[in-house]
Order: C-alpha cells, then sequence, then structure tokens
C-alpha cells in the first residue's frame, strides 16, 4: 500500500483498455503518473498505448490497480489483482457496486479485501473503445468512491486520490446507497431513453422528417452498448425492478387519463437535477472565462456552452497576444448566467458571472 | 388570397404572441414581412412588440392569419379568423391537426374552410413566451404544412411560403398522418422523458450527486408547460395510446427479463434518425464554415456544433480583417465530419466538409 500520506498511489496499473480505462490512463499520464497496461484484447491494448494513455511494462510493485472490465468480469478481476499484487490497492469502475462485492466476499479472505474499495466514475460516451477516450473524460464529473465496512481507510485515501488526479470530483457512499442512486440517475432512464428509441424502430421515414432536438436528446443514451448495458440492468437489477414498478404504475395512471399529476412531478423531477434551472429569461449577464491560448480550447468552450442547453447570445474574446491565457465573455439572458457559468465551473472552465 | 404566385402572403397577422407566435413574428419581420400581432394578454403583446415582432396596429386585408394558441383554442380562433378576414388564409402552428379540424368541419362552412391549411413547426423549447422568441427558432427546421382535402392549393402554398420565409424546410403531409408522426417523434418521447424526471421527484439529495449529461439530456423536455403538454396530449390521445401501450408490452418484456431484445431495438431506433450516427471514430476531418463577422455569430455557430452531439477536437479561424465573412475550420473525427456539416447546414450555416 502506498505510503505517501498524500494518497497518491505511485504506479497505476490499470487492467481494461476499453473508452473509461484509456481515459484513466491518458488523465493519470498527464498529471506524472507512471502508468502501466494490461488487456487480453491486444487491439484495445496497442490502441491505447498509441494514444498515450501509458505502457505495456509489466507492473513493479504498483499501489493501485484499477481495474476497467465489462461489469461481469469485475468480481473475478479484482479478485485475481488482490491475489496477484498483494500490497497494491485494488479499485474498479464497473456502474454496480453491491453484486461484485457480494462475489468478493464469497471468494476473497478478508484480510485482502481491506485492500479493495469501489468506484464508479459518471462519466462515460454512447461510444466506446480506445478511440472515444479523453483526458478529459472526468473533468468535473463525479465519481463514486464505494467502500465496504472492511476497506481500509488508507486504501479510501488512495482511490480518492487517484479519482482526484483523474480531475473528477469525490463524492463517497456506501455499495447500498450507490446501487439505488445509479439506478435512479442512469439506469432508469436510459431504459426510458431505450424504449423511446425503440419505438421508432420501423417507423415511416414520412414520421422520422418531423424529428427534432427533444427526440435526439431524449434517445441519445439509447444508442449505448446494448451488450454492456444488459450487464449492468442484470446486475443492479432489484433496485431498476422497483423503479420500474414505479414507472409502469404512472404509465396506468397516464393511460387512465391522469395526466396532469404525472407531468407535474416530470417538471418537479427536472427541478431537482443539479446546475439546471428553468423559467423566462429577462435581461442579459456576462459570464467571463478564462481560456488556455491553444488550439482546440474554443471549441471545447463552445461546445461545453452549447451542452448545457443556455443560448449564449453574443460573445467577446480579449485577444492579448503577449498572454498564454485570452478572456471570453459570455453574454447570456441574466437568469441563464448561474446554471451557464455553473456547467462551465462543473467542466472545470474557470467561470464567473 | 393572396394574388403574388410565389405564395408571398403580404401582411400577416399573428395572432397569439407567445414563444411561437413572437418567434414568426421575428423571422418574417427580418424578411420585409408587415406582420401585425394580436393577444388578449397585453402583457405579452407589449414584449412582442418591444422584441420587434411587429405593430399592434389593426390587420388591414391581410393575406394570411396564423394563429398560434394554446392546443385547446386552435380551432375556436381559426373560426373567427376565417370569419373576420374573408379573404385571408389561415393558418396555425398547433401540435395537433386531426382534432381542431373535426371542430372546423363542424362549425365553419366548407366554403370557409377551402382557405384554412394547418401547419406545425418542429421547434419550440422548454421555455415559453415572448421572451424566450427568436428569429432563428425555425432555422433549418421542418414545419409541417397539412392540407385538408378541401384546402385550396393556393392557400396551401401561402402557408408553405411563410414556413420558408421563417426559415423552415417545409414537409407535407395530411393531418391524419401528422398526428401519428408526432405521437411518435415528439408526443411519446415527452411522456418518457417525464416518467425519467418523475422518478426524481423526492429522490434523496446523495442521489442526484451522481446526476451526469445522460440524465440531463433524458430528461430535458420534461421541464415543459405542463399544461400545454396536458393539452396536446388530450388532443392525441388517440395515436399516444397505441404507442403507450406498445411502450407497456416493452416495459413488461424488460420487467419479465428480456432485457436483450428490448435494448438492441433501442439501438436501431436511434440508428433511424436523421442525421445523427453511431461508432467508434477513427481519423479526423475538416468542416469549413463561412461565418459573418458580426458579434454573436462564432457563438451561435459553436452552440450549433454543440447541439449536433458531434465533439469539435480543434478549431481554426481564419481573420481576414478585410473581409465581412471569416473561415472557421472546425476539425472532427472523421465518421462525424458529415453529420456536423448536415446539422450546420440544417441550421443554416454554409458548411462544407
Amino acid at each position: 500500500m502506498s505510503p505517501d500520506p498524500t494518497g497518491a498511489p505511485g504506479q497505476v496499473l490499470v487492467v481494461g483498455t476499453g473508452l473509461v480505462g484509456t481515459s484513466v490512463g491518458l488523465a493519470l499520464v498527464a498529471v506524472g503518473t507512471d502508468v502501466r497496461l494490461r488487456d487480453r484484447d491486444t487491439s484495445a491494448l496497442t490502441v491505447a498505448v498509441s494514444r498515450g494513455a501509458g505502457s505495456t511494462e509489466p507492473p513493479a510493485a504498483p499501489g493501485c490497480v484499477l481495474v476497467a472490465v465489462p461489469p461481469a468480469s469485475v468480481g473475478r478481476v479484482v479478485a485475481d489483482a488482490l491475489r496477484e499484487h498483494p500490497d497494491a490497492v485494488v479499485t474498479d469502475v464497473g456502474s454496480v457496486k453491491g453484486e461484485p462485492l457480494d462475489a468478493l466476499r464469497a471468494g476473497v479472505d478478508p484480510e485482502a479485501l481491506t485492500r479493495y474499495v469501489g468506484g464508479h466514475p459518471m462519466a462515460g460516451s454512447e461510444q466506446s473503445g480506445p478511440w472515444a477516450a479523453s483526458a478529459e473524460l472526468f473533468r468535473g464529473r463525479a465519481w463514486a468512491v464505494t467502500p465496504h465496512p472492511g476497506s481500509d481507510p488508507q486504501a479510501v485515501r488512495v482511490v480518492a486520490g487517484l479519482a482526484r488526479a483523474a480531475g473528477a470530483a469525490v463524492v463517497t457512499m456506501s455499495p447500498q446507497e450507490h446501487d439505488l442512486a445509479v439506478a435512479r440517475v442512469s439506469h432508469l432512464p436510459h431504459v426510458l431513453s431505450v424504449l423511446a428509441a425503440a419505438q421508432l424502430d420501423g417507423a415511416p421515414s414520412d414520421h422520422l422528417a418531423l424529428a427534432g432536438q427533444g427526440l435526439r436528446d431524449v434517445t441519445r443514451v439509447a444508442a449505448g452498448d446494448p451488450e454492456l448495458w444488459a450487464q449492468i440492468l442484470a446486475a443492479n437489477a432489484d433496485a431498476v425492478r422497483d423503479l420500474l414498478l414505479g414507472v409502469r404504475d404512472d404509465l396506468d395512471r397516464l393511460l387512465a387519463g391522469d395526466v396532469d399529476t404525472v407531468l407535474r412531478r416530470g417538471v418537479d423531477g427536472t427541478r431537482v437535477i443539479p446546475a439546471k434551472h428553468g423559467g423566462p429569461a429577462r435581461a442579459e449577464a456576462v459570464v467571463v472565462v478564462a481560456v488556455p491560448d491553444r488550439p482546440g480550447e474554443l471549441a471545447r468552450l463552445f461546445a461545453d456552452a452549447g451542452r448545457s442547453g443556455v443560448n449564449v447570445e453574443d460573445l467577446r474574446i480579449d485577444h492579448d497576444p503577449g498572454r498564454p491565457v485570452g478572456l471570453v465573455e459570455l453574454v447570456v439572458q441574466a437568469t441563464s448566467a448561474d446554471t451557464l457559468a455553473g456547467a462551465l465551473l462543473a467542466r472545470g472552465w474557470p467561470a464567473h458571472r
């Protein structure tokens, strides 16, 4: 285990070089960490190495092993890592935390299990694989760290330190609470997105000519890898099932004509999501952002601003050739300024009103 | 009726100065049309006038009356307009076309009804009211024009001309086909977004700390005005009900454990939505856009690029002080270049690969 009291893990071994594993490698290499990569899919591994996510040299007493394999393999690969690296902290990035922990408790001795702390970065993409990876994937995103009662506090610090080093904001909770939370904020929305998209399969093309941005937003995540999602939904089946039964009750309410109640609960639900606000806008305000003078930073800024849903009314750029950082003023409706500033801050931009 | 063979309507009276009515006014004023505004809500009317969407002078033999009132009032207000303006073409922007047409057939003489042609711009916002209006709201969006069998062909040309003058792409279909189409691409996705959001109402704030972009995308439209949506769903109840029964079948399939089939149909469904493609990206390509050298144009470009869902990897701006138009090169993954170029073209940008 790492002797560094700050929780820095020293060398990190990433097992599994898909989208998330490769992105962790890229983010850690960017802050100077010695990252070793392993994947039995040699083509994925080659891509990850070519993108600069780490090296394939065998690990030498890594401080931390990060397991980034498909959900159904997490328990087995974590158990192997605990055996193979008897001094390392072991974490994973699986979307479900309770089921693999149960498997580990059944198959790993309790002393070794003190070195395991689950984790789950709340970042992903409807794309997959190392080509879609980015060192910025975790910037400003939540990373759930889920200690079990037997986890060593120093191991928890190592995993939290790794998440922060990758740019994420650490949210600590129990594995059980995590699984209830992601059922609600990730797995159920995914299922409902799929149900909307499934009704388009086989639709007349005339109908699709009327498709607008709302349809694209609602159905975007439904394009996610169905094999991965089948594993996720299976591993969190109980929590998802409870919510789906709630949805079926609401659906029956709608079919019985009780539309108002459900629509109003929907509006209330959108209001509790952090960093999103509604309502009409009245006057303009300026959000100022400091932007590094590097290619792509402006594009990233405006892409992030676009994703926030806030309409940028106007723009001023302060070009000072002598400075490595420029100031960009985004003019927006006054009631949207907090939303935009919050969304940009959450994505790592130094933004203020 | 307009004597202009191009279908230009001459003076246009807009009845109802909410988001859509005010946006139509702004878009038509921008191309030189004489727009008159009416709304019994004098504060909405004052805002619309102050934003430049038209004047409150009484209309003088308008070529076209555009009715932009809540769905439940469309039939009555269209009937009034046909009586009050015996030479005008009358259209509306309601989200449902069959029910108001049935009401009109019951209450308006067939000769007058030849001057009515329904319409539905596929543009909106989770915001509402004249403050949220924009002359650009319809730019590159579909605008359904829905003649009934008795519609005069010249009246159809007037309504299509008005939609094109507002910047939209005209899609002509029957009122019945329109209602089936929007049930699938708009009303059902709205309901499923609401069902996802409704499960957040009362959720522990710890759960919401794990909210990511996927949740925000799926639930964004659920913030829409519940009174408006109750009217829309009521007016298209049969078509929505048929789809909701299909969703309940899929939901029961999921609850019975048949997850794979439904997930795969969802992926297939996302693939038939126009101008969206999935899959991993392999190499870079450049999309070149000509941008007028005016404040706000770059912000609008990047906001539109962000809404396309395509990640802009890099950016080059060709600043030539002597030219009123600059060239912006957007560098994206090669497999996304067509998507980005198509999305920008659809929003009116001169973009090419």
